[in-house]
């Protein structure tokens, strides 16, 4: 066997997180398992914290419990040394409210509420809210308004996030999902959607991009171990 | 000079009203004033009504006007023999609502209307109601349930069809069009997200098609002279 | 395991049927079979009718009928509690014919049957009258005119619906599908020119959206139980 | 002034005629009104026949017209030493009939009855027979079918030529044009509908290329000074 | 089970042959192996020639070739009832070359390929005369002057029908195919380059056509059984 | 002269602010001037503040002004009842720094800094700092990290904002331009760079909306009058 | 008047020559005259070598030249301090030659030819080599084996670059341009040919991007003041 | 069983080596294991050197290794008779440094590896320094600006190419890979943001094309065996 691999090497950067405030994450698709638990391992050597790795497959998942036993596993996002509290005053942590549009985005919501939890915040959800059935989303409006942050996921034609900044001032952050029949194209049409709403304030990730959702929240109420 | 353009001719299709509902209509770039004034006038000799031009240019409106006299022109559109009334039974006129999300979305609006009133329908509008403020949409809820159809006109995300939808019964079509800021792309964010929608039932013409969306309700009205 | 999807919930719109005609659909992917099962079923508890689950897998349809042993399976689409009749007067249901270009596009006709099916209409279908072979289109001009409305299901170019558009007076609504040859570009090319037709009053809903066009013609007859 | 041009030279190509059979055209747009007449004028003391100049400005026009008195213009599009007839066994030329579906497409028809008359054929032209009205089309079948070869011009959703490759059995070349209302996309809707089409032998050329598909057909022609 | 499906035909469009010159061809994905085995035998009855199924899965194939056992099988092309001879005179029939870019593109020219031959047309191959090694093309250029027609195929940049067109004056359609490395794109590429060529004179069919582009030849070469 | 227009309103949004903290915003084009100057005075006698319109021409600006002589204009932004002090406890207001790439992207940089202050915020520039010398990035590090949030604009490639987001833990909102060279594709480009991008944490508004990027500020930074 | 604009600074990037060995280029495009000519004095006054600004209107570059008379001016782009010679050894500079498929690729070949010259670098210039009529290519094969890097500029179809890769050993940078009839999407056909050429050692620069093709040549020639 | 492949013939470019400095390379996908081995012996047997064969599967290494038994084997890519020293002096072979950004691009950088290789290039490797901690990359500045060419590999936004440039004089090819989260669009966003850098002198191969990039410095190093 050859190797054009040799030399190949992973280079941490063990101080994202003092940097950035957020460390950095793992990201599953195209690394082997055994590269996958040599990150999160590195990482939790380091002293880093949340070590967050996402996308990740069973067999990935697999490599990583049996060296991480304590690793906490959500789908295929997998979390260790989680924060165990984001309070900036003394009070309580931050509360984030995750709002999806229907079912189907349900998988991204999962993974941005595995990764707020992950830097120690609160979560709920508000769920099939969708501007189809604009009067459920009405009825949540005092919850919206309650949380510190909101993270709005829809995939289909994206209406929703620009539905809830119309409605309340609660700051947002608007995920596109490729779910949806018709036109959706992959989430190309819930981003453009978003990126053209018409309700100023709306800032966006990328298709699909839960972990990211959350670490812009992360960001913004400026958590900190 | 050449002569490659000896041998065009313009060939009516003066039996379209009586094969589909809708007698051929004029669009005007790309002709002369003279083409689009023979192109009217032809239409009034073969005796078709409503006889209508879209998206005249001014030269092209004073063609036509001065063979016409009595044409009526809405901005662009300009209208002759328009339907006295399109009643159904003997009563009155069915009436259409125009609904539109923002001021930048009237001029498609407006031929729309204009095609509308050409066919001897009665026309309201709702403007100013874009999913960004959506209580103004749901304090209208009442005027587009008493409509026989709705005409929905949105640019930038394109959510509001959407969410009439979801809000009414009453029958709609949709129409995209090419206003806005950010990443509305000339109208193909609004036009995917339409044909994305998640509330079932939406239908869509082309981008700032006003004059389509007008004869899809003229066709689903069934109106006839 | 972790909890990220803790505190999901489903929400059904039981009133939505009430409110636009046309209650909730379940949409089956990215669902689990528990999930589709608990939807249907939540929806026939609520008196929601008809209840229809579309692009079920096996899984899922087993799920249902397990629990709803009278549904109806039409390929992947699910429907209980099919209207008996939607005669808008006291006379026959409204008829709707499906018109499909090629044996390609039948799926996505098939979609569209069994949801105008669970809402009482009557149903035909004209196959195979792609414009490749107008004749055959022509030939069944007739049976075009005596529907109520048309469902016009095409791939490749998409040019049925524009055809049919200028043949007959008969209110359509056009489906692009993402069969095809060449240069189909999964629908999109289809959609393009359905929604760029030359014949006024072609209104389009997203690319293999059978169940869509279904629930538009709904609207537009006014179906109610 | 600096001189980065320098070095600049035009190389023609004078031996492409007897190579390809279709000698090298100039085109306008990007050359000034020097470089177009001194390529005109280069071609035709090389002896090449015909020179065509397309997509020429006023300016252009006038440079070439001073030079070549007897150049022949149509529109934006110049000819010199036209052929005088190209039959290929004695008889008459070859006839050409270029289709169009709309007034719109005329200039993009222009340009290619240009060529084909530079080049010695017939031409005959068919207007428009867009499929919104199909029996417009079925009244020229003759027309069609009595031609050697047809040139199919069509914008908006470019459904024309597989209407007409389902018709007749002459050989035929599609030309997209960039006009339309709606979601003709500056043409890119017909080029990829008309390289879907459900038709078996339509070939294609760019949009809006009337040139190229009258020096298709006088490949396909073989047609020789 | 339900039967949304009922109702459904096939109608077959016996007459296209005499028509257009090309029956109608049978195009495998989408369809069970019954539904290909019925249209083929179907068009067998009908008496139509030659009778060609494309894009066949092996059970597809096993269905047919049951029915009919003499059925010619080329990859996942079969041909029942090719035509003898298709000269056009008295003498040989035509022959026409099926030129490829790289060996990727080899599936593409093997449907042309088994196209041609059922319509009885002579074929000759001219293989890798990519332009990466333009002089493999340049010694074959007395091989495509002998041709009476081309098909040239290419994939990735989609270079070589325009160097094809300017170095021979035979008639050729160009083929773009999906193969490629890099920036491809599924052949999006491929077709744009070709529809974009410099040299005037080149047709198109879509992505991986092969059988259009030799329906298109046989249209040409007005090929008569 | 017709009426198509008539029944034409403004409806404003007078409860926005109140609702979502950031009040109605009058968008330029598409409207007259007359429209321009309503809405702006129809806010101001609704009490709303600040009153912000954007991308005004000269002649919408001097409608304003003459109606609002005291509206202050920044380039095509026109501000009036500016919110004095933005400050969230009794100290100073919240400061915002607004990094761009290079020169072209100043105008969307001015907008976003006209409606921050609009907003009462303090607003920094850093300028010039694009990823090709990336050591100007480094030296202003400091004055990033000081700031309460930013503000990232870049067009071309832009990687601007990546850099910014793993530089330092400030919160940030990036926004692509349709500035640039070569393949930025009227800022398409940036707009997918910066949704891809491999820091977590960044958002994105539309391209060129520095309106939106501002407003989504005033939601994080919770701003009151 | 406000002061959106105010703390607008211009930050010259005034090492980046030492660093990269190509200094900061103005870009003309969105700045005031008054901006490109202080850049442009602020360069030379950094004691930078060379300066160049690309893309200027004629008013920016009267302003320039108002202020650095003996600047080099050709066509929209300016030059001064231009490098007296590039010769790496204390031979001849390295020759550069610059090939252009046709007349309309020459405005961006001339900015290329412009920014070589700038760096001391010889040039020479190949024209009208397009692979319509690729004898004129290999006419000039031993031209292009002479020099030491070749420039490759086209538009169109873009198969030049792929075509002289396959011809020469010389190294090559592609320039796509938006030149163009036919399908050529203003370059985007000719970027994603050449990147997807089947020539292997072809890198290629944004659309239109002159400068940006010298720039990559002075880096790989290693040219030092 | 047909013969549509019949006549199939592989045709080698023997003496591409010695035009262009890079021989005929096998490009694996769409071609049997057979085929792939025989144009590799073929090679062999016509003396080429090296004999690369890329994008293998398993059955095409083993039909080559079969025939080969001291090919080399790296991944995917095959290679034989490898040049033993690339060194243009007498000193020692070029270094090459081949820069990623992070982990998902590395399989993209050993298809480069291993190509350069093969014409004995000396190769070292950066990894894991993308733009998101910028650090990295400065760290190792020294070791970019030691190696007589770059390769820089990135996918998601694509900003690492722009970054180096603007960092070392190094000479550079930037690779755009398919990898990321979010908007990566399967490397189309890579491709624009590096063909629209901002920084000069960056040229750019197809996405995933690391066997392109290695060519391309090949040819610039202008290695010779």
């Amino acid at each position: 066997m050859g190797d054009a691999g040799e030399g190949r090497e992973i280079v941490l950067d063990g101080t994202r997180g003092a940097r950035t405030g957020i460390p950095e994450i793992v990201y599953g698709p195209g690394k082997t398992p055994t590269q996958v638990r040599d990150a999160v391992v590195g990482l939790i050597e380091a002293g880093v914290a949340p070590v967050i790795a996402t996308r990740c497959s069973p067999a990935q998942i697999a490599a990583v419990t049996a060296a991480v036993p304590d690793a906490r596993v959500d789908g295929p996002t997998v979390v260790a040394r989680a924060l165990a509290a984001a309070a900036d005053g003394g009070g309580a942590a931050p509360g984030v409210t995750v709002v999806t549009a229907g079912t189907a985005d349900q998988a991204v919501a999962d993974e941005a509420v595995a990764t707020l939890r992950a830097f120690g915040l609160r979560v709920e959800r508000v769920s099939d809210v969708g501007v189809a059935g604009i009067h459920r989303l009405l009825d949540r409006a005092d919850d919206l308004r309650r949380a510190d942050a909101l993270i709005v996921v829809a995939g289909m034609e994206g209406a929703l996030p620009t539905a809830v900044a119309g409605l309340v001032d609660t700051p947002l952050v608007a995920v596109p999902t490729s779910a949806g029949y018709g036109s959706s194209f992959e989430g190309i049409t819930a981003l453009a959607a978003m990126t053209a709403s018409c309700a100023p304030g709306v800032s966006v990730v990328g298709v699909d991009n839960g972990v990211g959702a959350a670490c812009a929240v992360v960001r913004w109420l400026r958590v900190r171990p």
